[in-house]
């Protein structure tokens, strides 16, 4: 049996195997994806960025309990860490969650460092994300550290994106929140149980009273501000008003609420017809960026060696600019 | 005069309309870049990163100020907010640094929010820092917020990546600390009057023993690892060990001594002939970010808006993958 079979089969083993391949993005991993793919598209991927200290990690360990327990859902956690480009960091948080939820043959949990190159990230992500999908989990919890543009390409993948705050963060943190608020479908306040989570609450509503839309909803509807007129396909009111919601998670208070308000966001997205509109966002996402790469890569095949070095030692001398450089060989 | 002559001349409206140009990625902003580039080449890049709260803005106007004051050097200030990709918030940040700066001649602010595309962010920055340097920038600093990709992919750019830290941020955003300092020339521990400043500094001597050396010295020599046996034109010893510098920004203590690592790291890069290395990445990437971006623009236009979207439904229906898709329409 070959890995892509053995992998529609639900084998662990062959699950593992693929995602590194992927990961490395070799050529038995592309050749998986191809043969994977009919068997995609079923998955919720649902995405989970915030700042350190959160108490990120914890909440996602709770929300896969919660869809073992009360949904018998197959979870998939992808922990991508972009922070630690060069170290294996990333494997210690493997160990870390395992203890809650090692055992069980419907989880599986995996992290992600990013090593690749400029926007490598978000396409090994969805790579990974296929993977998964084919491999018969319902729920796809993607998880990432920080609030820079890594977690807004990612959060442009998922069906829906919480970003997790907490109270007592400080002021300094408070600044980068206004960008990554406007990415989040649900917005959740966890460690709920400390002190100021009234005032944090309320400062967060602030902000996203006054935050733009997310962007799906920015570039179809406007909600405030109408940027443009409605198109006619666009006239029925499907807009998602970013929910707030309070957690705990360590003692996973507020995660059935939390879970409730995920699957609000589902039927939003199922009758709104957002779901296939995201749905081809990533698929041409996707493709674009595999066209480009192989686009790419056959011409250097097909230049010499020689005429490469050549040109960028004229780039180098500044005798022609890389604008230059791209019209003398393009034609 | 055309905008390059005026540029050239540094005018500064000329400066701030080719900046916009640029940011846009505008056809008039490529074609100023290729009409300036035998004038680029001289300026020092330094990009500073660290995580919020550690007073990097201020310490960044103090350096500012330093290269004024010492060196009569003309400075240019690039802020990369990569967490706002939705809203102009970093505008506000201009005006907070104006205060200190503002009418001299010989200094230029600049925020940039991140609006590009994957990849887009570094290539974006890259070109600003073209257009400062054609317009007689000796230094040009590049600051930016956070601990992700972003800033890893913008230490990839900079001759000089200084990374700010500060006593007190708390245990949680030590997790990130690991994966930034690998990327250090420079590791400035910013409001050292804070208590606890022996604590950091003890903590972050230790993450830097243990961390590998940065990524450039990393892929050539190896320090405490050598991965590979040394080649040939580096079996001299060109290490460099990132330094450890204490600072008060908020009133200038440290800000000379800083300075001077600064400065004995550029004769280190100069002497052992990383600058020339690093000049070359920097070109190399822009050359081929451009190739790629016009391979695939030109393809783009040659195949039909028809065609395309006719195997873009094929692989909605999941009847093609996006890799099947690839191989049929590139034969």
């Amino acid at each position: 049996m070959n890995l892509s079979q053995a992998l529609l089969n639900q084998d662990r083993l062959a699950l593992s195997r693929t995602l590194t391949h992927v990961e490395n993005n070799s050529e038995e991993g592309r050749k998986v994806l191809s043969e994977i793919f009919p068997y995609t598209g079923k998955a919720h991927l649902i995405g989970i960025t915030g700042a350190p200290g959160t108490g990120k990690s914890t909440l996602v360990n709770q929300l896969a309990l919660y869809y073992r327990r009360e949904k018998d859902h197959r979870v998939a956690v992808l922990a991508v860490d972009p922070s630690s480009p060069f170290t294996g960091g990333a494997v210690l948080g493997d160990r870390v969650r395992m203890r809650d939820l090692s055992g069980d043959p419907n989880v599986f949990i995996r992290s992600m460092a990013s090593r690749g190159s400029l926007g490598g990230l978000a396409q090994s992500t969805s790579a990974m994300v296929q993977v998964f999908d084919a491999a018969g989990f319902d729920i796809i919890l993607v998880e990432t550290v920080g609030a820079g543009q890594a977690e807004v390409d990612i959060a442009k993948l998922a069906y829906t994106t919480l970003v997790v705050e907490a109270p007592g963060l400080g002021d300094d943190i408070q600044a980068i929140k206004a960008g990554i608020l406007e990415i989040a479908d649900i917005l959740v306040i966890n460690k709920a149980d400390r002190p100021g989570v009234e005032n944090t609450e309320r400062a967060l509503k602030g902000m996203l009273e006054l935050a733009h839309p997310t962007p799906r909803v920015f570039q179809h509807h406007g909600r405030q501000m109408v940027v443009e007129a409605p198109e006619k396909d666009d006239e029925q009111e499907n807009f998602w008003f970013t929910e707030v919601k309070r957690t705990v998670a360590k003692d996973g208070t507020g995660i059935n609420e939390l879970g409730k308000a995920i699957e609000k966001h589902v039927r939003f997205l199922r009758e709104s017809n957002e779901w296939d509109k995201q749905t081809r966002i990533q698929l041409q996402s996707t493709f674009d960026s595999l066209l480009r790469e192989t686009l790419f890569a056959r011409f250097l095949d097909e230049l010499s060696q020689e005429a490469y070095e050549e040109i960028m030692s004229k780039i180098l001398k500044r005798e022609i600019s890389p604008w230059g450089a791209v019209e003398e060989l393009l034609g």
